[in-house]
């Protein structure tokens, strides 16, 4: 049929397409085909690109739905980043993640709520697996959306636990990358330093499947499970864990030896305290900066909440905040010692379950620190609390080791049981 | 199925719809009832736009490669409107056609070679009938791409004769709609009265598909064919005619009366002559003024021919302008004497078939009465000459009776034969 499809009519071929009769690859390798054999005579294009039509029509993420956080720009559809000095924006351009998402074949379903300017501020989206529970935030709307089967992929940001917090409150894999890794170009500036774009969804597979396409890198199949070495850490501020947390995370490491993995306890810790304050210091300072227009121009179009953090964060000294970056460095000599021979860090993912509570998104605590570092952290669904909730088992790894990441984690989720979404019923 | 499609991975949908297993309008639908479901006590949706997501997975277009000549601007990809000045634009947002192409489910296969800003300096586009004639322009490579095979539909822009000429030379079928009909936002500017943007495809039903979903009002079907009164004109200047096109008017003729409709001579011309001075009049006149910044700043990188044109818009005075603009008034009042009874004007689209140059795109003579009055105008293949390329018969109706057209055009598609594409052989 391939030799002929560059002759049916526009109608003929949507009836097929619409019947189930013609596929979007078959269609578009017959016009590819048919270009590549009369163009160089024909000269009709003026712009062709195969590999573009190729890439829409059979790119790894062809036909696939996604969500896209609200701070982070689409070409034509609304754009609010959680606040309603926004609220009628639509930007022209997409974000370099949407774009690349994009020419990869997927399409955007919707936009997520997301909390004001991706900060503190709650949005109006509940916990799916209690109605009366935050999903955790900023990327709220991302993680409630995947964790209830509105769709199988969402695009999130992190500048301190925004992706791993709500995907672990939610009971969904989320994953942060290394610094850098994934393109911020049109995500809507918080903390320079901090800000990463954060990939949600059902697996561990599909996680690295989109991030490794906006990465730049393609794989050709999801991950191979790799038995990783594991260092268990509750780090320095352990006091801030609830019972059940330290429960789950001690419980997952058990899980994790009998399967053969090699586990113990992380080195000393002392090197990454200062890091917890440090990370805030730096994100406070920066995030005042960003939002200069609208703490200029729109202050009173800001929440409460957001004022007294960016007056905050215009009150930290240029010393303080030299100093909190500072710490970077003195971490990053002691990571050696901090993972010993382990591939990757196993530690929770937040204090406990989501809190009780619309009135907050819950304590990026457990993030701050990987997040100042730039390591990738992923989120796996590390089982339920007494009250039904999902709590969230934390993985990182050093900074750039993102695809062993994926490997060790798609091991972990075999031997972990996850919880079964259908348990998310939205009440 | 559609049960539990929204607890697949993201992995699984894409398998199952590289499968054909799972069709985009079963996901979307899924989808949207899941969202539908939830989302009143969810809340993780900032934008979410049921009915986009429907038109985009079964929306009039859906799956359609499109086509877009290069003077209309395409969000992230190149659009040098046919002048190495804009080699290197690339927009940030689609045209107003593109957008809404785009939202009823059809994607941008290629940008389409066009003369230089759609004026007369051909482009490297050949005839697919022969490639030592001229496609025809401005809409040279959306004609050729069309009659060729590469593609089923592409949108044109039609200042003088550039769609309905290009068309007819390439032997398919060719619409340019009333004054208005089609959005032009995002068109680069050349003659604001008389820009309009046009389709074209391999028969009048995806003509009007695609016309129909540009103007804002979807039909459920392609337009029934409907037998027209028909009134043939050669126009005032019909010495600037073929033998073998005026042949081929008179033939047709001869077969729409015999297969029924009432088929008469048009009425007196006298009120028209004036409009063939008077349209290249305005179209000079106005395209100086819509190029003055590209003749304020780039004169050097623009071609010797145009410069011509433009020195030549410049030195019109106001008042030949405005009285180039009023022999429209006169003409309109004279409409109904011309048609008389008749539903369509039955005329050659061009003085005869392509000019065995690529040197010229040939005359827009017999295009140009029509676009200054702002007549909808369709094309359809009437035959060869005896060089084996196609001669086009023009229909025109009166200013707003579009659809009148397409039912008339579908009917006369059906009595004339077209001749086989396979025909069109590139050489």
């Amino acid at each position: 049929m391939t030799e002929s499809l560059h002759r049916l009519d526009a109608l003929d071929l949507a009836h097929r397409m619409a019947d189930g009769m013609l596929r979007a690859e078959a269609l578009a390798e017959a016009l590819i085909d048919r270009s590549a054999a009369l163009e160089p005579g024909l000269r009709a294009w003026a712009w062709f690109d195969a590999a573009a039509a190729r890439r829409r029509a059979r790119g790894p993420l062809a036909g696939l739905p996604l969500a896209v956080k609200d701070n982070i720009d689409t070409a034509g559809i609304p754009t609010a980043y959680g606040s309603p000095i926004y609220a009628d924006h639509v930007p022209a351009v997409d974000a370099a993640c949407v774009a690349l998402a994009r020419a990869a074949g997927a399409w955007v379903l919707g936009k997520t709520a997301c909390t004001e300017f991706a900060n503190m501020t709650p949005c109006a989206t509940r916990n799916p697996w209690h109605l009366a529970h935050t999903p955790g935030g900023s990327s709220s709307g991302s993680a409630a959306a995947v964790s209830a089967g509105l769709v199988p992929l969402a695009l999130g940001t992190q500048t301190a636990g925004s992706v791993i917090r709500p995907a672990a409150f939610c009971g969904i894999v989320g994953y942060k990358p290394s610094r850098g890794r994934l393109p911020r170009a049109g995500v809507k500036a918080n903390a320079d330093t901090l800000d990463e774009v954060g990939v949600m969804a059902r697996s561990v597979a599909d996680v690295a499947w989109l991030a490794d396409v906006l990465a730049g890198r393609p794989q050709p199949a999801a991950p191979a499970a790799q038995r990783p070495n594991v260092a268990l850490t509750l780090t320095s501020r352990a006091h801030a864990l609830s019972a059940e947390m330290v429960g789950a995370a001690e419980a997952a490491a058990r899980r994790l030896a009998a399967a053969g993995a090699a586990v113990a306890p992380a080195g000393p810790t002392d090197s990454f305290e200062a890091l917890f304050d440090a990370q805030r210091t730096v994100q406070l300072f920066e995030t005042a900066r960003a939002l200069a227009p609208e703490w200029q121009y729109r202050r009173r179009a800001l929440s409460a909440g957001l004022r007294r953090l960016l007056a905050e964060g215009h009150a930290i000294r240029a010393e303080a905040y030299a100093a909190a970056l500072q710490t970077i460095t003195a971490a990053n000599a002691a990571l050696d010692t901090l993972f010993g021979p382990a591939d990757v860090l196993l530690t929770p993912a937040a204090p406990g379950a989501a809190p009780a509570s619309l009135k907050t998104t819950g304590d990026p605590l457990f993030n701050r620190p990987w997040q100042l570092l730039g390591c990738p952290c992923l989120t796996l669904p590390g089982g339920l609390d007494t009250n039904g909730l999902p709590l969230g088992l934390q993985l990182v790894a050093r900074p750039g080791n993102d695809r062993l990441l994926f490997a060790a984690a798609t091991w972990a989720e075999g031997v972990l049981q996850s919880p079964d979404i259908s348990h998310a019923r939205c009440r």
